[in-house]
């Protein structure tokens, strides 16, 4: 036969994605059998029982099937069917053409203005690219930084395994840096600058930094200081930024405050620093994972590499439009006095503030458990705890135990990087509140009997 | 700056997609400033006026807000509903969430039915992958094909650039094999031999070969004779078979049927020959392009690289699910005696014979103009026609002049592919019947004057 595993590439063969690995593949095997699990190892809100915004999804069945702009109009409020009907004009023909490389240029605009809001910096809506999700904006991102085999990008240990695999695809090297647990896994500019010299001794032209923010895994959120400083080291360096901000809305800590990088850089006229920024509907408040949209914005990109990254936009023709649309609504929700604010307000803040609960839950809970110690969740939908192995066991070994004992299903550290002779694990803190009170006191038995 | 041309890879500065290039550009600046353009450049059909199919965004609708369910039920069918509730079931947590990486299984076992019933085969919902359109097939096919800077896919010429640029992207071989323009673009075994010995008397370990059928960009359909030969020579020369069989439904020449590789596998118990087949929401008579649901097929791939295939996918977590509803859509219509059926016959058959006639308008009008000849147009949704040029123009200087005079937007034959010595541009049918008299006629204007 033409294909066997023998004849794949290495790349292939090495890319690793445990998020959705073995103990998942587990865990999904178990639930056939009829045993309930508990899915912790996924940041997908809607699986866990959070319920969509209406304001979204209205103007999505809006656009999806225009006739009940006239037939069913009396069941949308005012605004919904307005901003549906200047959505169906702006993308010219509806949900079902693709549109430009870039995505609808409506869309384009009104994120072009919500980044102007956020940060008070001028947005180019030519310098957005709708994507699929957040994680195509970040495979772009690595494959114009990546040009040959010498080329390296600085990644966080523990990171998000989205950016080792598409390094390993792309044949190219991860330059790992610590974040330091012990400071609430801030980045301090001696790790950066030891992990930068240590891969240009072995010969690697590194090309730029990914920098998560709020924290994947970790549940941090850095602090202004900790924002300029990466910019510094990075102009100094002639390194980009991958910023992965898609958890920007989701801060939990009181005095945390999400800092652009795209503000930073601005502030400090950092115009010789480009900059890729990701962002998603995926995270947040809306949690809509299922639709897929995204987008990356580029600063301080030539006009002529620019013109690449679009090349390559261009071979997949266009994102999906239903998300995009989900892309306009995160960017452009309903305003005071029109009909949808007050639901609108109402669906966010009870979704955010049951977050902010269950950081608080997860965090104080898994930190009375003896033999675990966990960092204040600032942000994101995570916690990433370190655990106390018993001898000769790994961290996976851990999670499987945990997964068949429990029904609670997490990804060992291992799948982010940690620092070697450490183990944790990462759980989502998404499970409705008393679900993950559960969780938590499920994880304290078995780290007693694990013991 | 870190990023500039200059550091850029060479794989990605190579890449080319003339679907989207300049000429398509220049057009968009035409039309932005106040030019009327027909855009005949890419099959994009409800951007030239075609409608959606009623059932696929009634059920999309519903789905997006499902409480359409209990509100506006009386404005929906009762398949409809019906279906939309078993899909809501089926997908367990509704369009927000992440589905399974190989999407929803009721999606993907309704695939395996539509390819049971299509070719009386035997079919696996889990050799199903559901993608972000076709393009996402075919780019994991030939990401497992190619291992190494050696390996190489055979390419029809002309050929669907998606498998040139993402070939290039991969750092693997074209080995091009040439259609017999002479014959209806057919391919012969000559043809095939003469450009495998070729590629392998370079050093090329060739790994697998792309077949389009119908054809893009010729309109082509093949033969069962046809798909036999090519399944006889991937056989006797381990080649693995990448089938874009998007096209299946546009078929238009009396007699012309399509016969997919999968059937043919199957009835020659060819079960040591690989198959990925790939198919797309958004050609047939849908035409959701903007929806970017498709889906393929793997047949007669060993266990352990379906394993590898699948994690692939797991690192982009999974399709959009909007799209995975619309295939549901296109492989489970509604059926006789469904409330849905005759609106859903009336509107595919009213959109497949305006098809079928607008094929018949262009292959037999571009015929007619002195110095352009044009194979009949059997299938899918282009006419590829051989153009005389002047001493000294380029198949591109034709297409822009073309643009810059008529305002007809067609891509030039060297995006695709050609002989030397030859030219030929690719225009779609899709425009509708009255515009596309309009276009040939303007392309026979034309013609005449660049002489």
């Amino acid at each position: 036969m033409a294909i066997q595993l023998k004849n794949l590439g290495k790349a292939v063969l090495d890319a690793q994605y445990a998020v959705r690995g073995p103990i998942v593949a587990r865990a999904q095997e178990l639930e056939r059998e009829g045993k309930e699990i508990v899915f912790c190892n996924i940041g997908n809100p809607q699986s866990l029982k959070q319920k969509p915004i209406t304001y979204l999804r209205q103007i999505l069945a809006l656009c999806e099937y225009p006739q009940l702009l006239d037939d069913g109009a009396s069941l949308f409020p005012r605004d919904v069917r307005e901003t549906a009907k200047a959505l169906l004009t702006g993308s010219k023909h509806g949900l079902g053409a693709y549109s430009e490389s870039k995505g609808i240029r409506i869309v384009r605009e009104a994120v072009a203005a919500f980044i102007q809001d956020r940060d008070g910096i001028d947005t180019d809506p030519d310098e957005i690219f709708l994507t699929d999700g957040a994680s195509k904006g970040a495979q772009s991102a690595l494959q114009i930084l990546v040009a040959g085999p010498q080329d390296g990008v600085m990644i966080p240990i523990p990171q998000y395994p989205l950016y080792s695999a598409t390094l390993t695809l792309l044949k190219g090297r991860q330059v790992p840096y610590y974040l330091d647990e012990d400071n609430d896994w801030q980045l301090s500019r001696k790790m950066l600058q030891d992990a930068l010299d240590k891969a240009k001794s072995e010969g690697t032209n590194v090309r730029g930094i990914v920098v998560i923010n709020p924290g994947n895994p970790t549940g941090s959120v850095l602090d202004k200081q900790n924002v300029a400083m990466i910019v510094d080291f990075a102009r100094e360096n002639d390194l980009a930024i991958i910023a992965d901000e898609v958890y920007q809305e989701n801060i939990y800590a009181q005095g945390a405050e999400f800092v652009s990088f795209a503000r930073v850089l601005s502030e400090k006229n950092a115009d010789d620093v480009s900059l890729f920024s990701l962002h998603s509907c995926s995270k947040g408040f809306l949690g809509e994972c299922g639709h897929r949209g995204g987008y990356f914005e580029i600063r301080n990109v030539p006009e002529d590499v620019a013109a690449q990254i679009l090349k390559l936009q261009s071979i997949n023709l266009c994102s999906n439009l239903p998300g995009q649309i989900a892309t306009y609504c995160m960017v452009r929700p309903p305003r005071r006095g029109e009909e949808s604010y007050d639901l609108y307000v109402k669906e966010r803040d009870a979704i955010l503030s049951a977050l902010r609960e269950r950081a608080g839950i997860i965090a104080e809970g898994l930190n009375k458990i003896p033999g675990i110690t966990c960092n204040t969740v600032a942000g994101a939908m995570y916690a990433f705890p370190m655990i106390t192995l018993p001898p000769g066991k790994t961290d996976s070994d851990y999670c499987m135990a945990l997964l068949e004992e429990t029904g609670v299903c997490v990804v060992p550290g291992s799948g982010f990087g940690q620092r070697p002779d450490t183990a944790h694990f990462r759980t989502t803190l998404l499970p409705p509140t008393e679900k993950l009170r559960e969780v938590v006191e499920a994880i304290g038995r078995f780290q007693a009997s694990y013991r």
